[in-house]
């Protein structure tokens, strides 16, 4: 039989889909924006039928197809299958979205954490290629990761291993929206960089990024720009979320050992101002024999990482509930 | 052929030795207390010496043993099998364990990190039993660890995986040993609880712990046993030993969802005192579907933990060069 699976990536901008064979050639892809406004139902109802167009589109039979995987935004339980309450899509709260796409299309569905996806899709296909040891970071507006061993993504009991972006590199630090303290996506993701500006500026900092947006409507993208034309408070706080980035770096380095880490995600753009403090913090900090191994990458693959990603798990053997 | 290996259990304080079969049964036991004053040639002597006596006394014949496998103190590379500047085996310093022991005995030598080898005995004798996904670390002189993933001990790249006690968890903490600001190790282990016990005095706290021993030779026994007599200082410090202990663990959780985190080591026989503060920081700061499936308990096997690690990792397939 020639086999098919259906990938996912449900995002909170777009919802994307594609058929993969086995060799994770991808045919029939559709992409949309995600219709937030529709709520839980309306979106699984654009999945059902996005995915359904990659069906008759890539011009396979639906006696072909054997999985439906979606990467999806965490915290979800891949065991069960359910979206707890993911900040990346409003409204959404304990959705059962396996049952739901399984009543629906009538084969086994996969939960699994977009970001797991993406750093398996990054293993196969970008910056991982060749490589059997793999952390993926994405810095974007939260901190999300995910570890390759020996060629297979970590799952851990439940399916939430990778949660890098919720490490604690500050136990001191200020509480994030997980409840923990001090992890990196509180200190260094973009909406925390953002804050960051806004609070500094409440408190007397003067930068000259104020002087093309508001600063209450600064972005990352924002201070970045303003240390990158030498603004000094700018250029300290971005620099400061990068060494954060760094020691949530020298703590995989120290787990895991991994042959590459490649780092993605919308903050990258920064390019060297965000790479050159998290290489000086691991030169610094990290223990010589696992830093001498590992390369410290921008991740390769853009848009399509959780597309590809989602497609290698459906042929990935795996001991986390379908 | 009814193959054997031995296994190496090489410490600061104690030499063991045993010959093991694939059901990992141990015949042959020896140990010894590390004639450290002979220094690194000497005590790969005793190795030696130790070895040969555990494959005369088990029975088997040489012919019969494929390969010797030692658990030893890190900092180590695994891949070369060279020992770099272990704190627990003075005067050792780019010693080359894996070829001295290959060229005297004439079989395949595998040097593994030893808390690596006493997470894989704790996984198939102790607290892991009948689990696949485990963490290990021993709160000790030093903190080490080791990580079972889906039944395979995490060895990374140069087989340096699973260093939680150099995981920060303070990046504006002290400086470790290990060139790390604010790991584990420098903040929660004997030395650095005994350690921050002098600082405390030096900077003019009291302690009742000073009533039976001199401040500066306290040990983290002393001030664990001032703790449960109520002694103020000794009480704070050794519960703040034990919540960044307890942050390491979230970490772990978050990284790998384990099924069960077994927590060993002599810092262990403080009990509650040590044990509660992990549980309340967990409860506090890890993400509940992680926490839900995790189990934090005491490690099981005692001295003999590392023996029977290094008896498993000889069975085991690994990629890390023997």
């Amino acid at each position: 039989v020639d086999k098919r699976s259906i990938a996912v990536d449900l995002g909170g901008t777009h919802v994307r889909t594609a058929v993969s064979d086995e060799s994770l050639h991808l045919a029939g892809r559709t992409d949309a924006p995600t219709l937030l406004e529709l709520g839980p139902e309306g979106i699984i109802d654009q999945i059902v039928r996005q995915a359904r167009q990659s069906v008759s589109e890539s011009g396979v039979s639906w006696s072909q197809v054997q999985t439906l995987v979606v990467g999806a935004p965490g915290p979800l339980d891949a065991t069960s299958g359910v979206m707890l309450n993911p900040p990346n899509l409003p409204g959404w709260e304990n959705v059962p979205l396996r049952l739901s796409l399984e009543a629906e299309l009538e084969i086994p569905v996969k939960v699994a954490n977009d970001a797991n996806a993406a750093a398996l899709g990054e293993f196969y296909f970008g910056a991982g290629r060749g490589n059997r040891n793999l952390v993926y970071i994405t810095v974007s507006t939260g901190i999300g990761g995910g570890v390759v061993v020996e060629g297979r993504l970590v799952e851990g009991a439940s399916g939430t291993a990778g949660e890098i972006g919720h490490t604690t590199i500050d136990r001191y630090g200020p509480v994030c929206k997980c409840g923990n303290k001090g992890c990196l996506e509180v200190i260094a993701s973009g909406t925390a960089i953002a804050r960051r500006f806004r609070e500094g500026l409440a408190a007397g900092e003067r930068s000259i990024v104020t002087e093309w947006v508001d600063g209450d409507l600064a972005t990352s993208a924002d201070v970045a720009r303003g240390a990158q034309q030498g603004d000094r408070f700018a250029l300290a706080l971005f620099t400061d979320a990068a060494e954060a980035v760094g020691f949530g770096v020298v703590n995989c380095i120290h787990l895991f050992n991994p042959d590459v880490i490649a780092i993605g995600g919308g903050v990258t753009k920064a390019g060297r101002l965000l790479f050159e403090p998290i290489q000086r913090v691991v030169e610094q900090y990290a223990l010589a024999v696992p830093r001498n191994v590992v390369r410290i990458v921008q991740a390769e693959l853009e848009e399509d990482v959780g597309l590809i990603g989602a497609a290698a798990l459906s042929w990935t053997h795996s001991r986390v509930a379908w």
